[in-house]
């Protein structure tokens, strides 16, 4: 990423603590050079991770100035030590950047139920405040990967009265992702000034329409986090909530959290395909969504995707299983443009949609008949590769 | 089997169709010499196949003769044709037996919305009549298979009186399962004499203590039929609801149903290994049941224990996300006899545990220690091969 693509004040440094093996950077480190507004949404999974559980409660606050991430290790099921862990090394970083420690987060990703191997991320802290400033925001993305195969970063420039701001997000996905949210590490920078309460919404709001709708493997984490950090250094007019200028910065956070969670989906695990399913004229937002999500979370629809058929009897009686409002003979299901059912029998193109399906970009839509409502979900094919990462992920 | 285990008065054939392909036997005959007593459990997908929907109708009299499955075709998803296509297979069986119509229930299994290769079914039915009583059970539950690797035939004798019954079931599986019901086709045949209600009450009973705890991908299908036909033909006086000897044949039933859900599980589609999932100590039956269903649904977990990777971090990630009562810290996880979490946190056993799941038959325990409910489940392992089965499985 170009460097004038970068939010004004934010300063990155990464680091090679080997906390799962050695040969890459794993630790980084986010730093605001001035006081920013802070919000943040973290897993609903009543397993959470130590960081998690001291991220919440710092939250409260509404302040920060930096984040200390890593990957492989979760600090998961860690007990009373993993939650001492957490506080140490947002403590470490405290100190050498001489903040308070409440202003500190902390963030990981990676193996659950492992102590965190606190010697060698003690040995590597000192070299993480000394290079602050040498990384780039890209470089931080790279270390926040886990079985990620490509970093997530996407940057937009709003113009706010006078002022032009940047907003940055990177994330970390690929595996152990459901909605609420989307397992998943996302960090979202901005030099925008904006009120705190203004902030927080804005952010609800994004989390809801982009990693509220995405799932890779139907199994949520214990370590989902997003936090938005805004240091005001563009010096623009406080953006408040509800205003054109709220209106704005919102919708711009929304296509930065869509466009990662479309990111997201195409790199899940093992993926070959990204998959939006989308459910049109349901009854209920909350059904079209429920449907969309058991569509997209069946382990039969996403093998059929990965072997190029059409196979829409799957969808059929994932819909039928699904709970949802719906009658069996007013289905229409399409693969991308080519229709495959009709009235909830086959329209004949099965072939033809075969040959489209052999594309990277699937849009499944159904069409139940009998409301208005929609909703979108994300996904990807499942493939013999999700497998083998998942049965050697720890090896 | 030998033919002794097969219940008096019971009469199979098999044929060749070529539903799907040519080269195996696809159809088969059912036929009970007698009128028997009947009860059947069925999908409660909203998606159902047209057979479910004949045989839903019918089993209302308790009445039956004959039960016409194919393998190949599922005849769902196929409107009105289906139906009539379903009715037309009933009626020829009905005309070549000389029995009534609405005794002859159909089963169809395979793939979804392609319309039933009617000419051919035409043609084989006259050889299914002529040959009747020239198969015999084992050939039926081969002739139901479909992605199963081996046919499913449980027998047992009860004495009732001075009489000895015969209670036979088969039945196929492989993919496509998840409770209520598990994706299946079941038929349990016996010359007891049995009450209508008495035998109702004990096929829901023994099915919700076996299928209804069996998942092997989470998709329900739009077909699953569980038939109990008795044909009274062994003599004894006939069985009444609460009676001693409703609890023997009761107990018989559950232990056959029991057996064949294991043998679903152990054949689950790809499957190197037969999981089950045991949640002790939980505040309900309700949430130890639903704790037990998201571990074994879990793909994360699956593809653990296919890899032989004890990382029970997933069970507990799953745990946490399952929505039913539970504290981090309370939770015990074994594998086999190996203890790998003790009150939330590793006990320092995953290589040892690792060692155990190389075995072919895996017990996941774990203990909410929150109060006295337990529930199981039975699954099996998530491989490369369920992928290739089922991305290749309509080619």
């Amino acid at each position: 990423m170009n460097e004038k693509n970068t939010p004004k004040g934010f300063l990155f440094s990464t680091a090679e603590a080997a906390i799962k093996k050695p040969g890459r950077k794993d630790l980084a480190l986010i730093y605001s050079q001035k006081e920013a507004v802070v919000a943040g949404m973290f897993t609903t999974n009543k397993v959470k991770a130590a960081p998690v559980k001291l991220d919440m409660k710092r939250i409260m606050s509404g302040e920060g100035r930096a984040i200390i991430v890593n990957s492989g290790n979760a600090n998961a099921c860690t007990g009373k030590q993993g939650l001492d862990d957490a506080k140490e090394m947002a403590e470490l970083i405290a100190k050498g950047l001489n903040i308070k420690s409440s202003l500190v987060y902390v963030a990981s990703t990676g193996v659950i139920g492992t102590p965190m191997p606190m010697e060698r991320i003690r040995n590597s802290i000192p070299s993480l405040i000394q290079d602050i400033g040498k990384a780039s925001i890209d470089d931080v993305a790279r270390a926040i990967m886990t079985t990620d195969t490509f970093p997530k970063i996407v940057s937009k420039k709003i113009k706010i009265g006078k002022s032009i701001c940047t907003v940055s997000g990177i994330c970390k996905g690929a595996g152990m992702i459901c909605p609420n949210m989307a397992t998943m590490l996302c960090f979202v920078l901005s030099d925008i000034s904006i009120n705190k309460d203004a902030l927080s919404r804005a952010l609800k709001e994004s989390v809801e329409l982009s990693f509220n709708r995405l799932t890779i493997d139907g199994d949520m984490s214990t370590n989902d986090t997003v936090i938005v950090m805004a240091n005001r250094i563009a010096g623009n007019k406080p953006v408040l909530y509800g205003s054109d200028e709220y209106i704005k910065f919102s919708k711009t956070l929304i296509q930065i959290t869509d466009e990662l969670a479309r990111m997201i989906a195409r790199d899940g695990e093992g993926a070959t395909k990204f998959v939006e399913v989308s459910v049109k004229e349901a009854t209920s937002v909350a059904d079209a969504k429920k449907a969309a999500l058991i569509v997209a979370n069946s382990n039969l629809v996403k093998t059929a995707i990965f072997g190029n058929d059409a196979n829409w009897g799957r969808i059929m009686a994932a819909l039928g299983y699904s709970g949802i409002k719906m009658r069996e003979n007013k289905v229409d299901i399409f693969f991308n443009k080519i229709q495959v059912v009709k009235d909830g029998i086959a329209s004949g193109n099965d072939k033809e949609a075969g040959e489209e399906l052999k594309k990277k970009d699937i849009k499944i839509t159904i069409k139940l008949k009998l409301g208005k409502a929609s909703a979108n979900i994300y996904t990807c094919d499942l493939t013999e590769d999700y497998v083998k990462i998942n049965a050697e992920y720890r090896t």
